[in-house]
């Protein structure tokens, strides 16, 4: 457990006045321009944040990032681009102003999330700006706070802090997602930000965090729509030797890929109003681009997602899931295991208890859904939230 | 209104024991060889009866249809292709020993619906199709209690009756449909048939059943998870004289058609938990199959779905949910309708009163979405039902 951030990298959260209460301005700035790269939305309907993002990264001369949450700035045409330039305009030159070195709108990211179609309350976020640059720090608590103030719907702040070795010298990355509804699988699906100070090219880091969204971030959901506001965003400081196959390059690979993952499951486990996180495996299909669709085809079923709240061992609303996909499989050699207990086999039904069965998905908090679907190489994972009627409240009565 | 069922056909509906106390099994047959085309599930984890009745339509020679509700024999492997081949034999032995005219098994449809992976109680089948049998009448009575019989969430039984003159003669169709849960659009989804005594060749009433299901029943859904066992049958008297073109059959397929949309708008309208059918309206597509995709991901979303049953004016959802349906649209000419009520214009938000909106969608039973999405020709409409906490109650708790 490290005992500060990153080296060289200053956080702030606080409240600015877009929620009626709770934290909702964060900042992240940088004591040098360093490497940010991303991975976006594939939504079309897309935040003002995104295409400011995405024309700016992959880059190496990043000075910092600021995010709101309250308002996703979303469908707000020209006016929320101007808000979106305006947010970047105001950090980049309170921060000229506090070290009087030239800094640039487009060496500021900035990250939105909350309600879709209104437009940001843009003297209460420049007020915000200016107070949040006052109160940054590389402490851990400031860290915390702006994890806070990215959180939504959230029970929870969502972070990961660690540090390791290299060369004799300690390296630190650090985490913090915000997301637990309007959680779809297609590319990023929340909001993340990671900070390290383990130096890296532009290339490798774009590279690395694409392998790691794909093994985390890509592999879950709540309930399946797809945000306007998704962002997984890595800033780095910039490397001086290009080693890039060098085992300390390896090592952080594969702990980036970790950190996304514990992030990326803190989502499904927060999903509003969850009960359970769901865990799907999927084993025997054509391709593991087939397994991916069978798997997210029963992550996405309602009818699923309700029978593991409800406890209920209707088995057969997984196998008829994988069914309709929309890809090839066996139903002679179809296997269903719930929780390691074993009910559908070679396309028959096996005969079980349903007690045993519902009693094992109640008392566990993860249910396992393990699904072979005939005989070929493809395997996937995926991780979702249950459905209750908790969610179902939640969302009828988000905006009013 | 007619005062009978079509001539040729009798009907009945009873309790055999599949399920504890309601009516679960119907029968319908004919008094001479019948046309019987079928439109079934793309599901490929089916129903035994699923594969026994696409090996038999389109025909000429159908004899009768069984069917049971509370148990929908899929995933129950070799036993319940022999269960549902039996349930045929028993009914035609049953007709053969009351007409004395040979019937083969091959001459009678089999339709399950229920609980999937559990193997029908064959002696309690087998003795309702005799009692059936016996019961079975050409009334209008008869024919609902068949359509109560094939029920299993829904709240009332779904049927239409019509009758219309041709050439000075009376001709009549009747349909009886059942879907409440588990309706996903992709063909054909729960189980509906029709009959007429409007003579008609194969070709005509193949053609006519899938263009009829097109506009109405593959236009419908409540959660999208597509069952095992969907099917949408109509049998019909042999036409002598071909005479496809006759305005007598332009007349019958727009009734076929209208019968058809009727019966299927009844699914979403009884959805399981459901407050309001939502009915989504697509324009400026590029084709009718994109406008359709944005269609089906609108109604598919739950957050769309939550913002309906709690009247949240939430419009956000709804053009985000477009924006990732995979299809391109222009976010720049997009404008967004509920109830009439204007929320989203040229990609741009428009003032509105959310009070107004909200008291719209909580007072109408039906909430109306027209989505414009950009300047081509394609256009599409669906209907779903809105997703409460009822829905997941019932659904939490189906089997146990």
């Amino acid at each position: 457990m490290p005992d500060s951030t990153p080296h060289g990298f200053r956080f702030a959260g606080l409240h600015c006045g877009i929620k009626p209460q709770l934290p909702d301005l964060a900042l992240i700035t940088t004591a040098a321009p360093c490497i940010a790269v991303g991975v976006y939305t594939q939504n079309l309907v897309r935040a003002a944040c995104i295409d400011w993002n995405r024309s700016i990264t992959p880059t190496a001369s990043i000075r910092g990032i600021v995010i709101n949450s309250g308002n996703a700035n979303a469908c707000t045409g020209h006016q929320g681009e101007r808000d979106n330039r305006q947010m970047a305009s105001c950090l980049a030159s309170a921060m000229q102003s506090q070290t009087n070195v030239e800094i640039k709108p487009e060496q500021i990211l900035v990250l939105s999330t909350g309600v879709i179609g209104r437009h940001l309350p843009m003297d209460k976020v420049e007020t915000g700006i200016q107070r949040a640059i006052t109160e940054q720090s590389g402490s851990l608590e400031a860290f915390y706070r702006a994890a806070e103030a990215i959180r939504t719907t959230d029970h929870n702040r969502k972070t990961v802090v660690r540090d390791w070795q290299d060369n004799g010298k300690t390296f630190r990355i650090v985490g913090m997602a915000k997301g637990a509804g309007m959680i779809g699988p297609n590319m990023a699906t929340m909001l993340c930000v990671l900070t390290t100070d383990f130096p890296l090219t532009v290339e490798f880091a774009d590279r690395a965090i694409r392998l790691a969204a794909n093994q985390s971030f890509n592999c879950i959901s709540v309930e399946g729509h797809t945000s306007t506001n998704d962002s997984l965003i890595l800033l780095a400081p910039t490397a001086t030797d290009v080693m890039e196959q060098s085992a300390g390059h390896t090592q952080f690979q594969k702990l980036l890929s970790e950190v996304c993952l514990e992030l990326a499951l803190k989502i499904p486990t927060d999903g509003e109003g969850a009960t359970h996180l769901i865990h799907i495996q999927i084993q025997g299909a054509n391709s593991a681009a087939d397994a991916d669709r069978i798997a997210r085809t029963i992550a996405l079923s309602n009818l699923v997602k309700t029978a593991v709240s409800g406890g209920d061992p209707n088995w057969g609303r997984v196998v008829s899931a994988a069914g309709y996909a929309g890809v090839p499989l066996q139903v002679d050699q179809m296997r269903l295991e719930i929780n390691g207990l074993l009910l559908f086999d070679a396309g028959q039904p096996v005969p079980f208890e349903p007690a045993v069965v519902s009693r094992s998905i109640r008392q566990t908090p993860t249910t396992s859904i393990d699904l072979v679907v005939g005989s070929g190489p493809g395997t996937a994972q995926h991780w979702t939230s249950d459905l209750t009627a908790d969610y179902v409240k939640l969302n009828a009565d988000y905006t009013t």
